[in-house]
């Protein structure tokens, strides 16, 4: 579903870090939209010291994070702020315990202009989707001309 | 019109590939949508080992490609779907063929907030544009009041 | 508000530079938008040669300006115009005016999906927003339930 992207100083996360914070990403979208794990593509991207600046001040203690939404929509004011509550939750041991600063901001794509391997992702809660997530990758089949 | 953005291990792409890749892509998009060739533009970023994840897990054979579109507004479903299909179409032989994995979305950028070199780009389809495209530069031009 | 991202090839800017431009893009959306200046994120991303490309060829003296606007709706088209114009105007010392090619675009992203320091950013113009700029951080409060 989202790619989310997590600019940080390099000495933020070291390659267990990364593992365990996309893990735990992966695992808080699957129990919060339901869908397979490989929707979930977390990308770190170092920032080095004197490339990331808030309010015109160099911020190397600074964790920046941008979400891109794609295969569920987030409809209602409820889902939307519970949506953000958990993103929370997952950085926090990551970011907050750590003494970063930092922010986050999803956008949201549409649905039809996402392709994986090729295919037209299955429609949210299908058959195929949940064949998809059960297999963790994505299977040819047929698209419905509806 | 559009802003490519192909993250890939550094051993994808050679620097031949990428002047191919992105010159296959400009071809696809004027074939596509009739827009001058400087406005396809395409970011190729390095994905080093360990800083992109898919489920949770280290992708370091992963393709993903994020694009920006502006320029032309993707009105129905079916030009939604052609302009994906030829998105697969022009990745292919750079990404696929090669047995990487891959994904790509679109997303869609509101025409008023884009400008080059400092110019509001002429509508679609305009003469201006089209003198634009002849000439593969902005030019300055008068801006209509309607 | 809003996160910038500056694509540029290494040459271009000085760490000076970097701090002065990102100084000028805070006052430039205070000034504009009337926001607290930790709003306003900048981060630089050096191009090496041949990553990015415009029209398919190799583009080694172009800078490419995306922003992510969140905390001001840009309502109306006077508004959204006026912004492209303030960006120019910010951006041509450093871009423009040292022979660079470049070009700029905006996303709106809902403010409802964006946090800092964990919090809900409190309404554009609440007397929370104007302690939040007064003091230059995020302050907890208790959020509205309205």
């Amino acid at each position: 579903m989202p790619l989310w992207e997590i600019f940080a100083p390099e000495s933020a996360f070291t390659e267990e870090d990364k593992e365990q914070l996309s893990t735990a990403i992966t695992d808080a979208c699957v129990a919060f939209a339901d869908i397979p794990r490989f929707y979930v593509g977390v990308r770190f991207e170092v920032t080095p010291a004197n490339t990331m600046y808030v309010g015109g001040k160099a911020a190397d203690n600074f964790v920046r994070v941008v979400v891109d939404t794609i295969a569920r929509q987030l409809d209602t004011r409820e889902i939307r702020a519970a949506c953000m509550d958990a993103t929370e939750m997952v950085l926090a041991p990551f970011v907050k315990d750590r003494g970063f600063d930092w922010e986050v901001h999803f956008d949201e794509i549409p649905m039809d202009l996402w392709r994986i391997q090729g295919l037209v992702p299955p429609p949210a809660y299908s058959g195929t989707e949940k064949l998809w997530a059960r297999e963790n990758r994505a299977i040819p089949y047929e698209v419905s001309a509806t």
